[in-house]
């Protein structure tokens, strides 16, 4: 052959279609094992890929999201009136806020020298000798000098320290729970932008704004409200609130948001979920509680009150999730359930060549033998000799 | 056949290579779908698999990030002179800072007794009777005492309550607007870290920092300058500056990342985009403003001067997506492609059996059948046989 | 044929067993080369996929977690004690935690007028002409008087300006660093959950508690011990502590939890990793500071102590990942790995068509080609003329 004949031939044979060659065997119970395999792959496809899970869609799970927090509320504490910026912190409102339920003060705090707390190890003494001047316990409140001294107004002695005095142990006012705080609000301004999708969402309604400053948060008759009283935040976390007073918590307030913008964007409304986020298993040591001071000065020397606050952390946490229809993603798991039917044919084959009766003879059908020996093009009918050429029990009888 | 020869033979035929056969149907026009499907589906695969989404790389998206943001300029209000310790918050430029653009400052409130704000429900009254002592109203700021008393130096009369006096609707000063913070800038530094990849990388360039103080970012002249005035920021989020000083406004600074690995490390930059995120669709209602105080103390009593800021809040967000060679997604994709040109077969002997003409012709060389009538081994050919053994229009004229 | 009997037939062959027809080729140099591939394909699914990866697991990575950190220790600074109160900001204990290691104070600034730092551009000057009345330079602390004063105690002149005076250039006193801050400890105690495994999980154990105040972290024998000291901290993060005091820095404390949910929920323990995430490499410019200010009240005059903080800012990274099995992902993968041996075939079938001698006796074999000439269904055997209808060297010594 001219090697122009030869591009000719490969050019002409480019165009020729391949398939392969199937066998058909008419066995009903093979028949119906392997349809029933090809119905369920497929109907998982259908229901679970494509109805359930959305496998036809472009999904985006990272969205931009913005949170802004604002308590409400006043309580009373004895003699005094608390409002928001008393006892929320911090004050710009971003997803982590704080609100104290329970206070410990120690006013008018002020460097100076006096007895260390008694708890503090190694702070009892009984000498001066007990004392190591210049020493400063890890666990203790300041730089010991050197002098043993009575425990303020009581009879058992502790070592002299330098420090912010008096101690908070010795000094500090424990202050009632806030019990009303039950009743105080948190409103959770939340939006969140879905940068693929370009579909910006929040969780009010823009015309609904002036009605926020009363209403609460309910998940059928007023889900664009997101006004969350601290009560229903503790029993949605299954705590009780009074238990929160006493030791203070962590609760995640988690906001999750599930688009399918193949509907209305509107019809995207987010959930909300609570749950206690630190560990409670054993309640002496659990909790969440924090020191801050307010400093002032009198006559020219800086004083401090100290407060321990116990009270209740909300982590605002938004989870978000979106999709729409794409032809990319739907390409590609029509292609994959295409392939896991054929998975199908692996399936029954295996069982047709093991499990179903005259398998010898079906494998005799699907295998077509080649063996190793030269295959002489002067032979009659090549095909025919070399089928079954090491399945003797059937070439035996073929005449050539 | 003894046992031994049984497993001499399942060995020899383990190693036996099994191929499908493959019937070459040489239809002009058939060959070019077939070809055309195949050459639509090889070019998606390598231009938007490998190409665009770069499918041979192995990828991470969830770097390790950093950000630290400084507010700089000063502006005069009144008499006296803003820095950024008067008007940043809070102080140690984490990944959200506020700016405050405007004050209703309140200044000396203590604890006592004073007028209800009259806008709060139910505050208003006539006579004693309408103050129900002891009780707190939800919206108001503290507890009643069951008195009516005139409104300040006002006429009308509302109840009386225990709280920190003046309440602030009487007695906020309302600053005017900084509007000269047009000119502030916000220094951004933001280093990221692949874990994955081990690369560190940052929007600054090391020898560069001196020049930091005075430049301004541009995307193509000044890419390394993190430094953006709230002017060019509201700009570039669709804002009028004058409109964000009057209620407020959350900002998104979102940095995306997108690094090729394969290519060096140094074409790695960051792109900077602006969002307005916080709802405005209602701008009567919506904004950003935030509420604290400082403490101070005169001759033991504590005094508080109270600030409602209205400002603009900047939350930094960080996205980053890196990818770099690897074998593994490389095989991975590359059999995905060659299962979906698998599949142009399928599509093909659709169209071959449905479609095309001598479709019939084609199936009877394309499925070989296997009746379920036992299988003679006796017969000469059993092959020929069984071909066409129930497509009789062809068998019949095959004489055995 | 009627058309009753044409859908009985079509429902007949619904439930016919369709299967490829393969050729079975005994050459032992191919069957080794497929079974390698064949091998290595399986090794790779079973030992990457299956055991690596885990990927007949449903995986979760965006688990909801909860940080609180607190530090601890004092340090005594010239004749004041520091504690916890004093050099941590915020107070709240969030995934940022600063600690203070370097101030530079400066006491009692007012609003006022006085010299502008000389260090700023165009602030010296010799006459009153050079200072502009009114003027604010960008980088200058205040506004312009426009006279030219002398700065301070010194013999040259700088503008004056309306500010918090004196300016910070010239009052600030720059304490020592704190060096005894490498022995702080700083607490991370962090709670994560996977909401779809439904399992919390803390870096604590609940009855240890009670030791955690003088236990530090060890990957081996304290493991639930999250406790770190600073210098560990720096030392882990290949720092040295006293170039921290010196110009601060932000460190990455990366909590990295790897769950494994088909074993026992206990073992899922977390590690601790340390980086420095603010780029160093020019470390005259680099590292972390801010700038906070106290204010207080002296005789109704606003008084402020500005405090530039030098110090090691902690930002805590939890990154969480868990699986479970699941049938799904078990299913789609031992899919996609039976799709991948199918590829073998592929790659066998060209190494055979192309490299192995005889391949035009396989290739005749495996290829059945149909012409396009019409086929005639008088001829006696048609399956055998169109065989080879155009691999002549074979087909035309077939007797018919």
């Amino acid at each position: 052959m001219g090697c122009l004949e030869c591009l000719k031939d490969y050019f002409m044979g480019f165009w020729d279609y391949e398939t392969p060659k199937v066998m058909v065997v008419q066995d009903r119970k093979l028949g119906v094992i392997y349809r029933a395999v090809q119905c369920l792959v497929i109907t998982y496809f259908i229901w679970h890929v494509f109805i359930i899970q959305k496998a036809y869609q472009e999904t985006e799970d990272r969205p931009d999201s913005s949170v802004y927090t604002e308590m409400r509320g006043v309580a009373t504490l004895g003699d005094s009136v608390l409002d928001t910026t008393e006892y929320v912190q911090p004050s710009e409102g971003g997803d982590i806020i704080t609100t104290i339920l329970r206070r410990e003060v120690t006013h008018d705090q002020r460097q100076g020298i006096c007895a260390e707390d008694y708890t503090v190890p190694n702070a009892q003494c009984t000498k001066d000798s007990d004392c190591v001047r210049g020493e400063m316990d890890f666990e203790g409140h300041g730089q010991k000098t050197g002098r043993c001294i009575p425990y303020y107004n009581y009879t058992f002695k502790t070592c002299e320290i330098k420090t912010w005095c008096p101690v908070e142990k010795f000094a500090a006012i424990k202050e009632a729970a806030l019990q009303k705080a039950i009743n105080f609000t948190v409103f959770i301004k939340n939006s969140i932008l879905f940068p693929k999708f370009k579909v910006l969402r929040g969780n009010i309604k823009p015309n609904k704004m002036k009605k926020l400053k009363r209403c609460h948060y309910h998940p059928e008759t007023n889900p664009y409200c997101p006004v969350f009283s601290l009560g229903f935040i503790a029993e949605q976390a299954s705590e009780t609130f009074s238990e929160l007073c006493k030791s203070g918590g962590i609760i995640g307030v988690v906001i999750n948001w599930k688009c399918d913008f193949d509907l209305d964007p509107s019809k995207c409304k987010p959930a909300y979920s609570f749950r206690r986020l630190d560990m409670r298993k054993d309640p002496s040591t659990s909790g969440y509680h924090y020191k801050f001071a307010k400093y002032y000065d009198k006559d020219g020397v800086e004083y401090r009150t100290l407060i321990t606050a116990y009270g209740i952390r909300l982590d605002v946490i938004v989870h978000g999730n979106a999709g729409r229809f794409s032809l990319i993603p739907t390409i590609i798991s029509t292609v994959t359930a295409m392939t896991s039917v054929g998975i199908c044919s692996i399936i029954c084959d295996w069982i047709l060549l093991t499990f179903i009766d005259k398998n010898k003879a079906f494998s005799d059908k699907k295998f077509d033998d080649t063996s190793n020996e030269p295959i002489q093009p002067t032979t009659t009918s090549p095909t025919l000799t070399s089928f079954g050429s090491n399945h003797s029990d059937l070439s035996d009888g073929v005449p050539l």
